[in-house]
C-alpha cells in the first residue's frame, strides 16, 4: 500500500488521523496527574511521554494546540508539578476513557475509580496502582510552529518501581512491571523481551546481554 | 524502590542513563536513512521518532546535542530528506548495530548488510526489507536549551506498508507487521495487541473495537 503526498492531503480527515498516528511506531503509556490550585485533581492519558536526557533527568511530552481547555497544562502552569504513572494491563481501560473531556470541577480520579496517591510531601498526586511513577518538577515548555503544538518539559524529582525490574547496571525491564505500548490513539499492547545487546562498536556484531 | 533528587544526582552517569532512558516507557524503533550530496548513503538507528500531528502530517525525532559529528542530521540539513524504516524483530541485530560510529565515507547499509531501496524518485534510501517505510521532507528544528538536544521535524510525503495490516478506518496494527518497541537505549520488545478501545465520552466506559 502506498499513499504519496497528495493522496495523503486528500484523505478524509478521521481516515488520515488514525493511521499517522500509528505510522510513527509504539508509544509511552503515561497517565499524567495534576491538581490544581483550588484541589481538584486531574488525570489524563498520554502516548507522547519521551526522553529528553538523563543528567539532568528531563522528560517530555507532547501536548495539543492549545486552542481548547487543557486541564493538565493549566494545573501544570499553575502549580508546577506533575506526576507521570505508567500504564500496566489491568487499567487500560480505565486510563482509555481519562481521554473523555470531564469538566474542570470534576476529577477522572473518582469518576473513573483509580486512586490518588499522596506520597511524602510530593505536591501532586501519583495514582496509586501504578507500578512505576515519576514525580516531575515543570521546566519549560515549547511551542512548535508548524502545527501550534506544544512540548513540556520537566525534570524527574523522584521515581517509584518494583525493585525486582531493575538489573545490576540501572536498566528496567518495563515487560516485568507489566507496562503496556500505544499504538495510534486507541489500542493497547503487552510487550515480551526479544533481546538485550551490548553497545554497538564498529568492530563486530553486537551480543545478547 | 525510590530515587530521589539528590540520590538521581549521586548515581553513577552510565547507571542513571540505563535507568532513565528506560523510565520514559516503550519507545518506537526506527531506522533513519540518509544520503550524502557527495552520495554516501547513511543508516542510523533512533528511538525518539514521535507523532506531531495528522494534518499535516508531521513527525519529529530528537537528536543528541550537536557536539559530535551527527552524519543523519548533516545529511538532512544538506539534502532536505531523510527516511524513517520500521524495524521488525528479523533486523534488530543489525539495526542495533547502526549505533556504532563508522566514518563518514562508510555506508551503514554496507558495512551492517541491509539493502538500500530507492522508491520512484524518492531523493533519499529506504530501507528495502523494512515492512513501514515513510518518506519525510525535513521542515525545522528545534534546540532544547535545558540540554542541547535537538527536535527535528519533517512532513511525511509519502507512506508504504502491507495492505493487510490496515483497518477499514484507517488504523494500522504494527503487531501484523511485526514493528517492535525499544525499552531503554539497548532493548527490543515484541508486541502484543491486548485491545483496541472506542472513543472516550463521559458518560459510559469505552468499549473493544
Amino acid at each position: 500500500m502506498k499513499y504519496n503526498s497528495k493522496e495523503l492531503k486528500e484523505l478524509p480527515a478521521r481516515f488520515r488521523g488514525a493511521m499517522m498516528n500509528c505510522i510513527s511506531g509504539f508509544k509511552s503509556a503515561s497517565l499524567i496527574a495534576t491538581k490544581s490550585k483550588s484541589g481538584v485533581s486531574n488525570l489524563a492519558i498520554f502516548n507522547s511521554v519521551h526522553h529528553i536526557g538523563a543528567n539532568p533527568p528531563i522528560m517530555g511530552f507532547i501536548l495539543r494546540p492549545l486552542t481548547v481547555e487543557r486541564h493538565t497544562f493549566e494545573n501544570i502552569i499553575e502549580t508546577g508539578y506533575y506526576t507521570i504513572n505508567h500504564i500496566h494491563s489491568d487499567i487500560i481501560k480505565k486510563a482509555h476513557q481519562t481521554a473523555a473531556k470531564y469538566d474542570k470541577d470534576q476529577s477522572e480520579f473518582s469518576e473513573i475509580g483509580l486512586d490518588e496517591d499522596y506520597i511524602d510531601d510530593f505536591p501532586a498526586p501519583f495514582v496509586k496502582s501504578a507500578k512505576i511513577k515519576i514525580g516531575i518538577k515543570y521546566l519549560n515548555h515549547y511551542e512548535i510552529k508548524e502545527n501550534g503544538t506544544v512540548q513540556v518539559l520537566g525534570s524527574a524529582e523522584e521515581i517509584h518501581f518494583p525493585e525486582e525490574i531493575q538489573a545490576d547496571d540501572g536498566w528496567l525491564d518495563l515487560a516485568k512491571a507489566d507496562t503496556v505500548a500505544i499504538n495510534g490513539l486507541d489500542s493497547y499492547y503487552k510487550a515480551e523481551k526479544l533481546a538485550r545487546y551490548t553497545y554497538a562498536v564498529p568492530e563486530k556484531m553486537p551480543e545478547k546481554i
